[in-house]
């Protein structure tokens, strides 16, 4: 269904990674939204377990246990190639291959940031990682699984990446 | 692991529904901000069907079809007089029960905002939706677990919410 424009927009904030708008649409409607240059993150597999990585997320204040993942800031970079430099640069890894999980939208109610999910594999040794403050933890594929369902994992992207591989690897494996 | 907290905090924009900050934390780094309010969601269950909400997310530009939610945006509403409330307005059924599936941090790299994610069982018939320009659509739960899968629904919290009960769900039926 295609959709009408704003009649108006106002720039109200313009970042470095974010912007935000305010919108009037036709009927009434007055929108604030980001606007974000999109991301990327992936299951990264070595094997039976999935490499994560544990910052600080000033937004909540907290560490949390996340997939990799990263802004797709970097002109001319297609997705693929952001996220494998991502990957190298958070963990150490070389992604050898990299197959498309899936695509969402954080959250369609103030944002326009798309997420563009994948499976990555990786093979021992990693090299050095390159970015401070990323602390790499290599667990269980079932694990990360289970914390993507008991909480232990609450970042969105972390959470559908993990739920619609284990649903895809459940396929395959289903008789 | 407890955080520190930021050297300073500047409001760059300050809307009805977002904020925006710009934080400079200890070691350099600045930070751009969205706080919100925070929201709640819920595979609504009818039968083996689960009742889905079309609207036109004007961030995206686009019409997207998603489980009922709604931002907690009423002072001293809980999340669950919440989630009740939206699902009345929004599709026009009473939840007769409702169970905590989970939470969810939507994008913490630049936003604090948590969903908090719930089953809702209703019965038919539904009473009339309140809100204008929300369509709503009773699909198969089967069907629905499958549009997340494949890309038909692509809004996060939906994605997770519908993959989590789908686990739940097989889970309990497990032998």
């Amino acid at each position: 269904m295609p959709a009408p424009g704003p009649e108006s927009v106002e720039r109200v904030f313009d970042g470095t990674r974010i912007s935000v708008e305010v919108e009037h649409w036709p009927g009434g409607a007055r929108r604030e939204i980001v606007r974000h240059p999109g991301a990327t993150a992936a299951v990264v597999r070595l094997g039976d377990r999935v490499v994560l990585v544990r910052q600080l997320r000033e937004a909540v204040r907290r560490v949390l246990l996340e997939v990799p993942a990263g802004t797709r800031d970097v002109p001319g970079e297609s997705p693929e190639e952001t996220i494998r430099r991502e990957i190298r640069e958070e963990t150490g890894y070389l992604a050898t291959r990299l197959e498309q999980l899936g695509s969402i939208l954080t959250t369609p109610g103030f944002t326009d940031e798309r997420i563009e999910l994948y499976v990555a594999w990786v093979e021992d040794p990693p090299g050095p990682p390159e970015e401070e403050g990323i602390e790499v933890a290599v667990v269980p594929f079932a694990e990360a699984v289970a914390m993507a369902e008991d909480g232990r994992i609450e970042d969105a992207k972390s959470v559908a990446a993990l739920l619609l591989l284990a649903r895809r690897t459940e396929a395959d494996a289903a008789p």
